[in-house]
């Protein structure tokens, strides 16, 4: 099992990946959210914990579906 | 598009169906969580903005991967 400290790792890589194949910079991605850019890069490195309405404002951002944020490419 | 409180009160109502599916009371669900009753309470009714790392908490304790806690029944 994965602790909350790997989770955020995860999510963080999860987006920067998603971010990048939306060729998008994270201050381009950052006003897209409205968000701060320093703020998506804390997310990234996880060091962030973002909540359900921000982590919904980056799926929105990059028109997925909320569940596709939480697809790792790592064993469960 | 959904706005942020339907996003709360979706996965509240996601949530709720999940603990009950599960058989489990919000409070012995709490107590698997490590959280409050109440915090439980509100979540479920879409008032409260839990933490990634409380969604995960969540999930662990329904022993369901996260995406899961996303599939929402209605159309997007």
């Amino acid at each position: 099992m994965k602790n909350t400290e790997d989770i955020k790792v995860l999510l963080g890589q999860r987006v920067r990946t998603l971010r990048m194949e939306a060729g998008l910079s994270q201050e381009s991605f950052a006003d897209k959210c409205g968000l701060d850019r320093t703020y998506i890069s804390g997310i990234e490195r996880g060091t962030r914990n973002p909540t359900l309405e921000v982590l919904y404002t980056l799926a929105t951002a990059l028109h997925i579906e909320l569940t596709s944020l939480f697809i790792f490419n790592e064993p469960g």
